[in-house]
């Protein structure tokens, strides 16, 4: 069902990273539902994580015990979501993080939590406890892959990226995973984004690089426009390449931030081609803004609508939605009869209206393709953005009609 | 398949007014899609127009020619609503216009045009001005049920509604028809509506009336979030009943004005009862905000969420997801710890987590019906805001993925 979303690649080990994956019955029978990723000592992390003012208890925590310590271990569950859950839902996530903890001889503190799911219902913590000693039998460098099927739930494929870059004759490598499907307009970071490097980071320039790059991938994708309470996104730095990035600039940390930047960019990216029931992968530019805020604005209104959204889906060239969205966009100023859009590279709007060369056949053709890339013109400014969703199927109202049952 | 919308009520005839309705084979064959609505004179009329930056060529050429004269004549089509179509748009509505005020021996500035339909192609004028005749043929006191029908798109129902109320000893009628069905969250107003009195209303008064009751009714419903090119709504006042409404307040003007928004909120609820795909009516509510705005914001949050629509769909009290609505919402200050949110009676949050009291099986008693209120307290203020939406069904996708086909 997916877009164009390519098989796995392979996902190169990053040494200090150990990752566990097991069965533990969190929520459905014998699916892979629980990972622990192991950090080796000495390694550093930085994190995003959801703007949804309703975050969920596992997010509370992390933030609260990367404020404290370095990360010893992550654990992650699927099936339920622990938000909505008070006091006890974060009592819940304090026990599975103890447990580990004891299991491990760290510190509480020095594990950090992730749930994604059901929202509003209790953990079940005496299920993720007793499933912890089959995801820490399993730790292994080479475990990328099962934790990437380990936290999926609506996805149909796993999701993630690798990249080896070299830097002062040394390779350093990043990996991630990532899983989304729904419930996607992240602000921040998206639903539950893991990324390892084996370079030697200090925390700040860590946590710029991690906030640069995902304003630049997971906040600028949207599958429905709902922002999950449970998005985070976790980058952690070992060291054990030997390569130290030691400034925020320069050609060594343009190496570095540009193999993050790239494999937050293909996690995003494979979100949304893997989105609940897309058929179609759309890039959105808008250019020639004011300012990219409105630039953003605009883009996410067109990706929002679900007029625009089910005539994608339908193949239909009915781009007067997306003027109308352009129109209804919430922005300080819009020149109508200076804006441009385009499919692809067939002019549909040129100076508010449509383009007299416009021919219906040259949009049907464009929109026949499964990518389609909308630029909006706005004559205003020289700002852009650009952001990536998918359609509105059928199937995205029937799978999250069923999602509970 | 519309959510309890009940026949066509017995519309009352305004005195003054008379309808004529033809199929002018204006897009499809034999469907009544055009209609002239004649004033007598000295009627004056107040109107509100959507606030879409793209608005249509109608739009833009009714707002001029109400600013120079009370209207003699309004005339709508269906089937291509004329918009995005640059100056051609502007010369195509003028033409109908001309052709219009030449048939009835007014000025073309004296007639209102209205177009509702597939945004971007060109108004098939020739056949909008062959029509006029069977339209104004047909005018009649009792024009007003076939009107309902002649302005209907993806509608499946005609929607009409009619007071008499008594002021000063004498009877003042007030009547009006609407249609919507999609690209539906007015800014302003709603996709055509016609209002008529036969009171005497000045016509600051007029305005100010319209103005205020658009606000509480059209101004207070959404489907898709989508606010249209096109959406207008006219309230016209004949003075034939002798009743003269002379000031901005007092009981006579709240007789009139109650009339007036009884009739607006009626055929508002009657446009979401009747919304694309539509199998549940939803109210909410957004009480104890800090303003008015963050209340509607919130609830337009809610009311947008495809995840909320989709769950109301299935019957589905997967109430995480309202909470995760309120928690992205764009307003200043939430206090999570404070928020409750009921589903008719059932308590389901209370302080920002699952009430204790809570049962699956309330919450699904309550989402089996199929007319739903939210209630959501902010617990942050005084300030209240109400509005309606309906769910997101496979039907909305399919009857959009079609709509052009």
């Amino acid at each position: 069902m997916a877009v164009n979303l390519p098989p796995l690649p392979e996902l190169h080990p990053v040494a200090g990273i150990r990752l566990g994956t097991t069965r533990a019955q969190v929520r459905k029978h014998n699916r892979r539902d629980l990972v622990v990723i192991e950090c080796a000592p000495g390694t550093l992390a930085a994190a995003v994580f959801t703007k949804n003012r309703f975050c969920a208890a596992p997010v509370t925590v992390a933030r609260a015990h990367l404020a404290q310590a370095a990360p010893r271990a992550l654990v992650i569950n699927t099936g339920f979501a622990n938000a909505g859950t008070g006091a006890e839902g974060l009592d819940d996530t304090r026990r599975s993080c103890a447990a580990l903890a004891t299991a491990m001889g760290c510190a509480a503190h020095e594990v950090l939590p992730f749930s994604t799911g059901v929202i509003g219902e209790r953990l079940p913590v005496e299920r993720i406890i007793a499933g912890l000693p089959g995801c820490l039998g399993a730790l292994s460098e080479r475990g990328w892959e099962e934790a990437a099927h380990g936290i999926m739930t609506t996805d149909t494929l796993p999701k993630g990226s690798s990249r080896r870059v070299s830097i002062d004759g040394k390779t350093v490598t990043v990996t991630g995973i990532a899983k989304g499907a729904g419930m996607i307009c992240p602000n921040m970071a998206t639903l539950l984004a893991f990324v390892a490097t084996d370079a030697a980071v200090p925390r700040a320039i860590l946590q710029q690089a991690l906030s640069a790059a995902a304003d630049e991938s997971f906040n600028r994708i949207s599958v429905d426009g709902d922002t999950s309470t449970n998005d985070a996104c976790v980058l952690l730095a070992t060291g054990k390449s030997g390569v130290e990035i030691r400034a925020a600039q320069g050609a060594t940390h343009e190496a570095f931030y540009d193999a993050v930047r790239g494999v937050l960019a293909e996690l995003a990216q494979a979100i949304v081609r893997d989105a609940e029931g897309a058929t179609k992968f759309i890039s959105i530019d808008v250019v020639q803004g004011a300012s990219q805020a409105d630039c953003l604005e605009v883009a996410y209104t067109i990706a929002h609508s679900p007029l625009v959204k089910t005539a994608f889906f339908a193949s239909d060239p009915n781009w007067g939605r997306i003027l109308a969205a352009v129109g209804r966009a919430r922005i300080p100023q819009l020149h109508v009869d200076r804006v441009a859009i385009h499919l692809d590279d067939v002019c549909i709007v040129r100076n508010g209206a449509r383009a007299p060369e416009y021919r219906e056949a040259q949009g049907q053709a464009v929109m026949a393709r499964d990518e389609i890339r909308v630029r909006v013109d706005l004559g205003n400014g020289t700002a852009s953005a650009r952001l990536w969703t998918c359609d509105l199927s059928q199937d995205y109202v029937r799978i999250n009609a069923e999602y509970r049952s």
